[in-house]
């Protein structure tokens, strides 16, 4: 069921299943992307136009309220198909192998991936925002939404 | 058992138990900070010389090789303590109400949070790093790591 490995890949050995808390979807990213063509990362998704949107759960529409159009902020997904007992990898674009938590890859002990997009559009009564682009397939779990800042999100000074 | 609601604040009536994919606590963060003292975001933390760890479980040590010091890392951690069925909030520092996901409490529907930090010593045997500063509990469990890479991280220009 997993995808196999390539060369060097390590797995960890005999992982429990993960027992920590669950997650509530609370919505889904719609996209133009498959299995077939979805790009890499968000900066190949940008630059060949991959626009998307946010479409939440109703439950949680009211919670978009105080976000705006051209704000950026940080999505939270979850990336299903990926491998969570992978320690070293080596993905395609990479000489070698390297550490899971040296990469971007969606294959991680929690599938979770992270971008930072800007709104493009948003309607708080539908629970839907677009957003100016998305490295997912159509339909990928979302699970949070935060405004995107400063402080938090960039690298610190030296 | 949940913190007291404040004046405006609306919860999701209602919601079921989540029931998406559990998650697997991969560590703990050391930091100087409890209950009574946390700093409310990292800026704060920051400033108040807020220096931390993080302990990986051994089993995922190896997959930290690939880090350098001095490189900025996103964490994401669990703030078990959280609200998650808080639509609208009123904190603290903040006129009125607003939508949870406007705003970067810990209480919202995945109670996951995330920061930029730089990584300022590395034993990827011991699968600790030390991080330059960090706004939570000591013992907070740890979900991932991820380098900070500007074409997912920055937000997109306009």
């Amino acid at each position: 069921m997993d995808a196999p490995l390539r060369p060097g890949e390590v797995v960890a050995d005999g992982l429990a299943e993960p027992d920590g808390p669950r997650l509530r979807i609370i919505g889904r990213i719609r996209s133009r992307w498959g299995a077939g063509d979805c790009p890499r990362n968000i900066g190949t998704a940008r630059a060949q136009g991959g626009v998307g949107k946010v479409e939440l759960d109703p439950t949680f529409a009211p919670a978009l309220d105080g976000l705006a159009v051209g704000q950026p902020v940080v999505l939270l997904y979850w990336l299903g198909g990926a491998r969570r007992d992978l320690l070293r990898q080596s993905p395609r674009h990479i000489q070698g192998t390297r550490g899971t938590f040296a990469i971007r890859s969606p294959n991680r002990p929690n599938s979770i991936g992270l971008a930072t997009v800007r709104i493009t559009s948003l309607d708080v009564a539908a629970g839907t925002m677009g957003i100016d682009a998305i490295d997912c397939y159509d339909g990928t779990p979302l699970i949070d939404i935060k405004p995107w800042v400063e402080r938090a999100d960039l690298p610190p000074a030296r």
